[in-house]
């Protein structure tokens, strides 16, 4: 009998390394809701989706809970505006669910979770919920080709539960630092820039991707670290932010200046971390604006591509570049702001040869390649309120027209793309 | 022997359900102090004072403890300003209560308490706060013959225990709906209105009424319902808010619809609550701004008065009115600012025919008028900083003066005119 | 065996009555750490340096802890500044330290300490805190001569851990009313004034100091409050500020009139508490501003200095001085804003005659006094970023310089003086 279980893969749940426990399941599934406390909530569903495909190495996966509406468990729980579940939902598959469930058929009466919504609400199928499930169902009927087909990414993210343990334990310097955060800030910048990332586990092969991120890696064990250092050295390019590479599997500090594990790679050495208190910005040379943390730092190999403007840091390096084997490792020794966050991943993903899938956004669209048994699928959706165009050629699923070169998806809506000629 | 209890109808104690106890008590008798931590403490104490009386079946009430000045146990214990306890005391009595006493006679010199106020503050009796009780006792000797008389009300505001805990529940729609809120925004509406209110429980018979206020009555039996249902077609007009009629008396939805108990009374269907998040406002087609709740809302026989002017319920209607039987239901789908509020039950109740027992005011300015044997009192408690006129005609029992026509109340002052000729 | 052990006095530990344990102690010692939760950091690090010295009964003592750059247990651990380290520790020893010592020798590779500064930082001795500790080893050296003179003050504050207790405990007039803010509040004013404080024990002799204040002394048994009555009484000027003197040693209020221990000293009665809401302002007559706490006072001896410009206090005194036995007794019957608490003490210890060791500032420069054996030592501490001068001659120890009446202290760095003529 094939075995799953619904992993929480998700910003609120972080108690279980699924990376140890994916393994033994015959197919991953996930449940995923949105969360409207996180900045950004959209960004986070797209991030989990991915860490989900992640899981599963790349195969495609299911989602075993969503919700058509609002939840029950959060302090505010907002109802989805028309269109969004469908938007949602298919979120999902652009980025390798092949399979939709909802927690939960019928609203339940009474208990708990009474006003969690369903697929039939209290209020019966004379609703717009049932309606939009219904015409859910017909669009993964339209697309039900696409099942089998794998998504493309250029890019890694390396993500593990072991330091967000690490990160956010008590008796660190700084409270401010959270891991989740940071790797949302990476995973959000990249996102916005068009491309999309695979998510994979410290210590993953990165040889078929040609950058990594690695935000906030506070944890890594030498062989975790090692995976990093081969990639750069066969060509790759990294971008490392602060706090990585501190402590061994052992919560261990690696001595000798920070950031240990990384420290030869990035051409680095830092004395001491300079968290910042609440609401305290530094300017660097390029009149980018960071916070929450600093570090006293100074090159060893790398060239310093930014330096604090001023205060007692004045002139020392907060983003420096080192040329290592065949490839760049990039360390950002301070949280940028995300527009200026977005413009280091750029210049550092652009000169790794990375191809961005769609535009670059305010993260209100999204473009996902899958492919798979010779055939290519753009998925485009538009959170946004504006109708935006896309070049692609071939056949929309969804819709069943011919697309000459430019899709034209409108506001709120998504079209799936089977390539013509396939590439 | 007869039997009482102090009662704590108060702001911040909300486990007992004094509906039940009430028929037990030979006097009902209550606790009360202001209590800062409001928005607006004096309007508390108003619907304390009525929410007594309401438990007392109408009847007169007595006040066990109130306090001279400060109390010990909010965050910031603000002593009375001069003149203050005088107005608070009178506020009782106009509203109902024959009797009024103190925590605590001398203030204690030891032990949790002794920062609380008393009779005899530990300065001694050559203190304001002692000649202010000598005051009290003297006004109340000139206003002995209101003893025994009993107040006029015209508007009901249904009031439960019981909707109060299940609205305040884990895992709800909202954190942000919290039942009492929802029931001082409807009273402090009609107090600064002008009108006095009796507060009542469900499933009260309302058929002495000319208008009913049904603020977020969560909770609510067959029988509690039908209470309503029977005052509008008798010819009522009932005011009912969101979230009122969704659960029975065992937490259980009522289903095909929300608000599932006031559905049909109401002529409107709600699909999908959405709840929205703290600092979120919406506008009507009125202008009328709101706040907290919207509801995915269609009308069946209702009409719709105010739409949502915008948003995704742009077009969806928020206040609604409903003839039915020989009456009229109006619906809040919506949390209204307060002047909004005030302006949709200002209209809701003249079109009941409620006579004002005072101006309208920012809720400085109280007229409450008891009546009994003949007799009938009006009060006039003026909170405000300017000296307001009233019109009556007859005895002023505290100054003792002949009123002709226009009494006029200093700022800061409380009469009370013994009604000539008797109404 | 001479014994000891690390005292923690700071603005976070407030458990023990160290007046009643330092007795038992052959040589005084504390910890003492930046807190940057606190508004004035470095203020702070003067009292706890002070109050140090009063354990010890104004003897020369040793700083047993400290940190050479950040904390691991803030929520933001900020690291010091280039020169910080040396500042601070120079204070304590201008304030009576005789010997520093850190924890802690090499920074940890594991544990819950394993973020806090050390002596060697996890990067090792190739690191800026390695050299500054080497500096400030120098520096000391060459400040041999200094150890054993003790510190020069002409005001004395007093200071108590019961009153800490008693004031902050639950159910009590206003929970925005802190002992520690209160004196912290007084000491802040001082020594912006230049002046030098020695803290001293409730019922303390005040006899040799020319004024006295006494911040938020909520508890005094009757020999306590003694001392404060018999020091102005033979000429002493004592400025006590609100909630001092209301409790005795049993937590009993002192009845017939606050502030009952020193009602008949400082010539007023307060018959009633009137604390401020959060973000609540008053005026006074001078323009002088103040939140937190009022009362309902009169004066019976004293003169009113100041008084309420407005509100339902307009008229009452808020400042007031009573001429009592040859000396003068103020009270602050609210908590001025800083500014203009600093004037009402400057007028006041003017007035007794007190000679400031430096110049007012805003905390930035510190000067304080040394001397024993004939030899005088001025200390000048300048923690900010512009030079200063200050007047003295003599041999500058630090560099070796000959000052020949006008010492340059350049920013951020600190002098001392060997004073020539002796005093």
């Amino acid at each position: 009998m094939p075995v799953t279980t619904n992993f929480m893969v998700t910003a609120h749940i972080r108690n279980l390394d699924y990376w140890s426990w994916a393994p033994a399941m015959d197919v991953i599934a996930n449940d995923h809701y949105l969360d409207h406390r996180l900045a950004d909530p959209l960004a986070e569903l797209s991030f989990a989706a991915d860490l989900t495909r992640g899981l599963a190495g790349g195969a495609p996966w299911m989602l075993m809970e969503q919700s058509t509406g609002a939840v029950n468990w959060q302090p505010y729980n907002l109802a989805k505006a028309p269109g969004q579940m469908l938007r949602n939902s298919l979120t999902h598959v652009a980025r390798g669910a092949d399979s939709l469930c909802f927690f939960q058929w019928r609203a339940s009466a009474q208990g708990a979770e009474k006003f969690h919504s369903a697929i039939v609400p209290h209020t019966g199928t004379d609703t717009a919920i049932w309606r939009e499930v219904l015409e859910l169902s017909a669009t993964l009927d339209r697309l039900a080709e696409v099942a089998g087909s794998t998504v493309e990414a250029q890019v890694a993210i390396v993500f593990g539960w072991e330091s967000w343990w690490a990160t956010d334990t008590e008796a660190r310097p700084s409270q401010g630092v959270n891991y989740l955060d940071q790797v949302h800030a990476a995973y959000r910048a990249v996102r916005e820039l068009g491309v999309t990332a695979d998510v994979v586990a410290p210590g993953a092969d990165l040889s078929r991707y040609r950058a990594g991120v690695v935000p906030c890696l506070h944890m890594v064990s030498d062989r975790q670290a090692a995976a990093v250092v081969d990639f750069v050295k066969g060509g790759g390019h990294a971008v490392i932010t602060f706090y990585s590479g501190i402590v061994d599997e052992q919560d261990r500090v690696r001595l000798g200046g920070y950031p240990g594990a990384f420290r030869e790679l990035l051409g680095v050495v830092t004395e001491e971390f300079a968290p910042l208190p609440p609401g305290r910005q530094v300017v660097l040379d390029s009149g980018a604006r960071a916070s929450l943390w600093t570090e006293r730092l100074r090159t060893t190999t790398a060239e310093a591509v930014d330096r604090h403007a001023g205060g007692t840091l004045a002139g020392v390096p907060a983003v420096t570049r080192n040329a290592y084997g065949s490839g760049q490792a990039w360390y950002l020794a301070t949280a940028l702001a995300p527009a200026d966050l977005r413009d280091v991943l750029r210049g550092a993903i652009r000169a790794a040869g990375v191809v961005a899938a769609g535009p670059e956004s305010d993260g209100s669209v999204e473009v996902v390649h899958r492919s798979g048994g010779g055939r290519r699928y753009a998925f485009v959706v538009n959170h946004g309120d504006k109708d935006v165009e896309h070049p692609v050629a071939g056949r929309e699923l969804i819709t069943g027209a011919q697309v000459d070169g430019l899709l034209r998806v409108p506001a709120g809506a998504v079209r799936v793309v089977r390539e013509e000629p396939p590439r």
